[in-house]
């Protein structure tokens, strides 16, 4: 993983981050930590995937290799 | 796997986790074990993929590649 | 894999487990031999992917990777 | 793979296998080598996917990842 | 990675790049940092899958193992 | 690799031989070298996977990865 | 990758190449490097798959593991 990457996690964790799983599933939570295969830990989590009716999944674990994208709220 | 993954692995063990698996799978089990590779131990496991008959599976193996996310009850 | 899923196994060497592999497949078969990959070795082994005409494998040979769950028999 | 594993493959040398094949194809045929990747050499291979109108293969080399289950005749 | 990527990516600091990736999902991106496994961090993205209703990602990491080409822009 | 698997394939250095590919591709074509990982070089190559249109390929390099089955011919 | 996969890939430098991806994709450019994953940079690269619009995506990375066939171009 980039320096870059690295920066870019860290400056966000406490912070809202949208994350998109292969097979299209959608997350949305504060990023609370992460490692440098991208498993992620995130907390106040929201399955946000049908976004007419989103799930409340609260602390989850993501494993690493199912992560496609993660976008940090803009600033 | 960060030491925060590890950390709420290990706090959650004996407590009732929820996993996504790839392929859409859902299971609630109580956490009886881990490694590094996301590999979980479960019992009194349910599949509750489907949520409106739910089936029983007691003790189980899964195998860490098909996880995506554990989810850890709310506390 | 974790000393406890080895040790899940070991205690399970002759009984009867429920394998699910990916794609769906189901297996029911006496665990006679794993290693470290979860490649399984199963004897009596019985194809239970449709529950309403199961198929007879006798012993079989099962490459890990396909492996999702493993299911001992309850207690 | 373990010593089982590559016993009953031994004991299997020269007889007649079912082989199971990610993507749901099934082979059968004469199992002339192995490695430990479950890299299989077959002869007089028959394509039995579909049971109604098998294929003939003749001599092949199945590479192991696409290897699911490997069923010795029963004895 | 081949140095000639290496020194493509890098000619490409800061410009708007195409982004393919597996499952058929396009991006259009300024590109702010990769690395040797193609992880890429990219800025004021937008997801051009459906190009008639583009959407703003803005700032985002992607996992290298989900891209199939990088396409950077005619010069 | 087997030993026995290397003999095969030098055996048929220069003469047809038939590749099954994942995803269902069929290819036929005059082997003209291969390395440890199943990756090919084939000249002559017809795409047969619609035996009822074949397209000619020519030279191709095929990516280990995706091969399912080498069929030498019938001796 | 064996020696004769890079002599052709070296010999083809300068020259349009099909390539064929995962998922069914078709490319047709102009090979300008590749390394030993098989990533490849093309240029004056079109999108082939549906041959009745092409789509001209200019120079372009190709991620090697997306890589099904190579094609050189007849002599």
């Amino acid at each position: 993983m980039s320096e870059m990457t690295t920066d870019i996690l860290e400056q966000n964790l406490g912070k809202i981050v949208l994350v998109r799983l292969k097979g299209g599933k959608s997350l949305r939570g504060r990023l609370k930590g992460f490692d440098q295969h991208l498993n992620l830990v995130l907390e106040e989590t929201d399955d946000t995937t049908n976004i007419e009716s989103t799930r409340k999944l609260g602390l989850i674990i993501v494993r690493g290799d199912n992560v496609v994208l993660i976008s940090p709220p803009p600033r």
